[in-house]
């Protein structure tokens, strides 16, 4: 069982989380607390250290109630951790729409290579609608478009990661040849988006690619996803959805000639746990007590996709929403929770600030330890992306109580495997594309020029 | 006297040094060689580690020779490297024609944030063609144009770094108010380049601004470092010229209105030193030994903008170039030692790989002591980038050797200041632009936006 810790929003990730006695509240701007957090989940061998990202300020609550606005970049902060920590895997998120595949390319190589092969992108075509004002772009582009450029886009990252051939570098200082230049390529790319002769000036990543990670829950989330991803994080609000999501998932992975057949699904995972059911719903309850009503209609205006509700009753129903180019799949849940369950706006909040629409377990250890036992062996899961709702008590909470049950039953390691990432995880590393094509070029035409 | 330590090139300066039976051929792609640089640099009192850096590969030599390909992207490199480091200063080259100014101005808070107030940002508009195919532009940008972004860019990303006060969290959590809405700004730019209504997602960094670093020469260059730089880098190959260029720097920075009037000049210095100078000499001919007259040619063609030599006589001159849209300070100072001072092309790249365009002095560890003060105390420097030809030996034998000279003269000093980078060098930090503003807004009209 594979086990990510989600630790994005510096206090946890229940949107309150700030206001608790507890809580470090310059947590987002404090690489200290980033330093303890990921050596403990280091210690309690989770599997990787995830952030999510988008060129925007976090849950844009304008009235300041919010506690997620600020953080770090997260390349410049995992390289940073990369050297205070030896085994865990060092999840990034960067967007394919408002970055460049060539910058994205090297910083994710020169992060494999600093973290000695621990690298994973989670990619994201982004839906936040500031991202396209603070980058200068007209308008966000529809989400069509932007999954045309996120396929053209992870392609010829991962060929720009094969510019160099594992053994590119002889270094022959007696005859002074340091490169071999037969081992050197460059991608000649012209697709409907981008158009590059491309050397990345990066060498080949210890991982070969860093790992591909995506997020995508929509229809040409789940194609690309199928095509392209070693691991998928989701959302999913119940088991039956989940296995039905992990199903789709593999028939569609399954039409695609991939490396490592299987995909490792982690959906997300916010638990609330202790000896006693009533302990566990305590801790909720102590953090639901501190959400302002008018930040729960603000952070729920920022879920559906920028749509203002400020003026909203929050005792009355969601009213209907005018469409929007925003996250579609968690919009959609929102839609379904109040126009078919009927849950009222408070509600709503209050269910979105606990999880933003994962799956929240809440009861005794030995319930919430039997329930991911449960989705782990009815094929809703590889694993979970546990999204602690406060940092680092929660973590500390699950690691403590959940995580020796788990490895008890014999479903979590009890130490980490050697190697890169992709070798903890058991997934094969891709082969330089540029090798494999050789003996196959003629045949399958010149699309891409192995020049020189 | 301030002093950088120049070690982009992982084996060092000079373009065969990893030739050298010293060197780590692995070094531009070994974490543990720019640890032990770094943390050497810190322990002698470097006040700045520089890394230049261009979207392309170095020195694009297609024949192998060359030993400067591939190599770390700069920021999440210095991010690992904070973490081994205390106080020496971080610079980071990035280029304002391949980024955009909202990615850039993330990177370079979250590194000052992870810091703790040591970044520095070398702006560049990149002077390699390589760089517009890598990136899919459809040509390099015409310097003009090129340094028409760059203005409207700098001031685009110090407003970025504005966008939230430093007292904007006040985080009160028995209020549940997280941030000061009126300590919040949004840039709304309209220029002739960019467009765009920007709020930064990173809390405003430690230096306000990180430290803007320069290294243009041209006319424009020149211009956009009075106006904006506070640390200006640069390639003099005589006292003579490095004073006219100081003197012409200082007129220029006197017409702006400048937070830190004096500007630090730091021109590039490689040194070849020893007891004797006939050692010194010998450090010397054991790197030129090295190079390869093809690497040689090959180099000089990338140097001069790309035109391919690899055809000339290398004991002829140094044909007629077409125009150029690369580095012209460089390109113009390559053709004056060729047309005016009659060098052929083997002594246009032996001057060029040991310094390429830089100072260099050659001879006894007094005689390079002296001239480095002479330097100094005739205005002609306020400190050097040290390039050692070789790491990490050059930069051992330069810390042991020539440091301690500078010490006893006292001109350099015995340890560091406490504090930020800017703290240390004596720098103002830079007050919110919006903070500064707000008396005099009405009168200087709304150019500037301070939605909410």
């Amino acid at each position: 069982m594979v086990m990510g810790a989600y630790v994005s929003y510096g206090t946890g990730h229940h949107a309150a989380s700030w206001r608790h006695p507890s809580s470090d509240t310059t947590a987002t701007r404090n690489l200290d607390h980033y330093v303890e957090v990921a050596r403990y989940a280091e210690e309690r061998l989770f599997d990787t250290l995830f952030l999510s990202d988008a060129p925007a300020v976090f849950n844009d609550d304008q009235a300041g109630f919010g506690g997620r606005v600020t953080f770090f970049e997260p390349l410049t902060l995992l390289s940073a951790l990369a050297m205070v920590t030896e085994h865990i895997g060092l999840v990034a998120t960067s967007s394919t729409t408002y970055k460049e595949p060539y910058n994205l390319a090297r910083e994710y190589a020169s992060l494999d290579i600093i973290s000695r092969g621990r690298a994973a992108w989670n990619l994201v075509t982004t839906s936040k609608l500031a991202a396209a004002r603070n980058l200068g772009l007209p308008a966000h582009p529809a989400h069509a478009e932007r999954y045309e450029r996120a396929n053209e886009f992870i392609d010829i990252v991962c060929r720009l990661w094969d510019t160099w051939e594992d053994d590119a570098f002889p270094a022959d200082k007696a005859e002074g040849q340091f490169y071999d230049p037969a081992k050197r390529h460059r991608l000649r790319h012209r697709g409907r988006v981008f158009s590059l002769d491309a050397e990345l000036n990066v060498s080949r990543p210890p991982q070969g690619y860093p790992l591909i990670v995506q997020a995508g829950s929509s229809e040409a989330g789940r194609e690309l996803a199928a095509r392209t991803a070693e691991m998928v994080f989701t959302a999913q609000p119940d088991m039956e959805s989940a296995v039905a999501f992990a199903q789709d998932l593999d028939r569609r992975a399954s039409r695609h000639p991939r490396l490592n057949p299987d995909i490792i699904i982690l959906p997300g995972l916010t638990v609330y746990a202790g000896r006693t059911e009533k302990e566990a719903r305590e801790k909720v309850e102590e953090l639901q007590a501190l959400i302002r009503p008018e930040f729960g209609l603000s952070m729920l205006s920022d879920l559906v996709g920028g749509y203002d509700l400020s003026g909203c009753d929050i005792e009355g129903p969601l009213p209907q929403l005018p469409p929007s180019n925003a996250n579609t799949s968690r919009r959609a849940l929102i839609e379904k929770l109040a126009y078919e369950d009927g849950l009222n706006i408070r509600q709503l909040y209050e269910r979105m600030t606990t999880s933003r629409g994962h799956m929240t377990l809440i009861g005794t250890y030995d319930f919430v330890t039997d329930e991911i036992v449960r989705w782990f062996e009815n094929g809703a899961a590889d694993g979970f992306n546990i999204m602690p709702p406060l940092l680092p008590e929660s973590l500390r909470d699950f690691s403590e109580n959940i995580l020796p049950r788990l490895q008890h039953k014999g479903v979590f390691k009890q130490k980490y495997r050697p190697g890169t990432l992709r070798e903890k995880l058991g997934l094969r590393r891709p082969e330089n594309q540029y090798v494999t094509e050789t003996v196959t070029t003629d045949e399958r035409g010149q699309h891409h020029d192995h020049a020189r």
